[in-house]
């Protein structure tokens, strides 16, 4: 059970050391998509609102959420974020959205879970906003693409956001 | 685009107003699943440490998260939580993790947005406590499986947390 | 000193009991607005960017800060809010922004800080977002227009929003 | 629409990459007032209270305030502060408060958003322990007074809070 | 453990549902103290600063602590808190400082926990103003003096804040 | 009155300027506990339930709640916490339970703070899981055990957590 590092020889929850590690520039890339009826994503692309509005407001809380990562899991430690940016694409092929994040820090430990919650944060700021049309819409596929720095060493799916 | 709510007839994005609605009791359930390698859910079920400290951690943290919900959402009510309990069960066939929330409130608007969040930060949970050991997991499926109250009626997904 | 309300017989700070008081609708409305460089409306207005990006996102900070006002103000009650939104509207006149807030709550007291908090909230992103091209730019003009509901009636501002 | 830093090439909201910038200190002040009746400020200074009651509140919140301006501000990048001070000064010429504070970090980012948050804060704060006396008060000149420290080098307000 | 109502039959923690419980006034009020060295407590009464801008900071910090009662404790109902005040009181006897705080609601359950989060951030900032000339001080005897309002009935101390 | 590091010349509450200060490594760790009735310890002890639940979610609500130190506490520094370890052990000789906590941080100030802080969270946690059945319990003595790094030097308590 060592090799899980949140828990400590008993079984206990704790928030690693990190204090003996060096501070290196770190990135971090995840995507998910949400998946909804056609219909929807026609009421996003062809309203006559201006269709940024439901996919910027879905961008930008995404990048919030990433602030508030440490606050949000228990155990992760908080980080000085260098970069956040959220990009959320319709994909007619889905139906659905595309939803994609980096993160960059200059820190100690990797910034994974940070562009995991802005991907989760934005897919879940898309469902608020369309489920008064569409109650059966799904989250689908949060993951890590890829991650560089750190003593671990650089990173990178084998099949990234594969849809 | 009169069917997006969460846009005025400018397309300007605001918190709708519920003013007018009467407060009743609401109910929501949404589900969702942790993918992982066979060795990870190993190394959770068959550890020495309990095995209930990352799931408890990951279940603690999505109660914790549904109250935040209306920080995360741009445009979601805050709202005053009667209920909410997060259940994560291990999963050989996936292998993974099953993750499923409920809340309840007493008010003018649905909890499906606090049921997802709970459902969404306790996967991010369980994906933080396992990424040393294996980076590839896949958060999938979250979705609303069914909710009661309020005036558009009840509602059950045809096909609940389907795996 | 017994009309401020926010301090007991000893000038002592408190959340004053509210307790004893109906729920009822309340609103408030309240404006401000922010100034600059004719050049830094230009680049918002005529720039390749979508025009709405700068004001989108501040629109939508100042709708969560709303939210955020009992956190903020030492001694504002936490309430439900029903109802945000934000406006903000080029003006060429000034040059700059004209800003305004519109809150609704069912409870004991009065939205004029929530009101008041998106309009300041909305005035510092449009200040963050456009500093690196103006950094002389000033926040102008926040007051309440008007409120309705409560014991203390419904007033208006005989100059509401003069510029 | 480049010197819009806030937007990138397509105009998305995003957090700029400082990962590059070097940590150095550096140092904001911001200032504001609050106008009142003149009878407003009478309670204030004159009251039964201590009159430091209200002024003292409305300080700390800004010093807290400004520990939350990333929370707030969309695209802010979080900060370590190093130091955050809010002073308040009745002054009967307005009549009204005059508000300062004076942020310090060492980063890779300037403070000019924490020191106008605090001075925000403050402000409203004073209005929020005011307002069951004086509906009419308005938040004026929010602005910055000068920044230290950083690529773009020193800056000085040609005309600092000027009232 | 059916006693333990934040536990569901298996053990697992869980915020219980309250939607059924009536929403009355519910009050409580909670005490702790802080013992320090005599020469702390006269660095706080007889300095040249004015000797209430500490014990006014601390007040004011467990006024504000208890609006953050639902996000720290992980299983805490929010409530719409409809009064908090905190009193803190110089001991010479102790020496140190005693303090008080009162919670009111209207909801489905106490605050108890409000009350008690008041007095515990009040005690932990007198503890940080305190510290540069005291490191031995003690924060003791946190508890529940009374309690009125709910299904349970009214409840007091038998021997409130005994020191 | 000098010696009061967090009041300037005029007794003005301020956070303290740390800038000139080197980042190093800082420890603090710091105890307390709660008392109850023999009965309510026996209930967690000998319960169906497994007994881990009331200590774990108290554990990491004392993790989670050392990283929210710097918005409770007026004026701490908000610091990245290197790691935070929560660790609450049953005792039948008080009867209750003893809570300790370490925070370690690489920064310019110390984390007393953060480690009281946690161990006040994890406190009123337990407080709240068992208080349907003991309303009786006492929080005591919370204080400073030992700290490492920083100008003024290591300190170690001459009494640490006696009971």
């Amino acid at each position: 059970m060592s090799k899980l590092t949140h828990l400590d020889g008993e079984g206990r929850a704790r928030m690693v050391d990190v204090s003996h590690k060096p501070e290196t520039k770190r990135r971090a890339v995840a995507s998910g998509r949400l998946t909804c009826a056609a219909a929807t994503l026609d009421a996003v692309l062809e309203g006559r609102a201006p269709k940024g509005a439901v996919i910027s407001t879905a961008e930008l809380a995404g990048v919030m959420g990433a602030k508030r990562t440490s606050d949000l899991i228990p155990l992760c430690h908080p980080l000085p974020l260098a970069k956040v940016a959220v990009t959320i694409t319709p994909d007619a092929g889905l139906p659905g959205f595309q939803v994609s994040a980096e993160a960059i820090t200059t820190g100690p430990t990797g910034v994974e879970m940070e562009a995991l919650t802005a991907v989760s944060t934005a897919c879940l700021t898309l469902f608020d906003m369309l489920k008064a049309i569409d109650r059966g819409m799904t989250i689908e596929a949060i993951q890590v693409d890829e991650k560089t720095g750190g003593a671990s060493g650089d990173w990178t799916r084998r099949d990234p956001a594969a849809s």
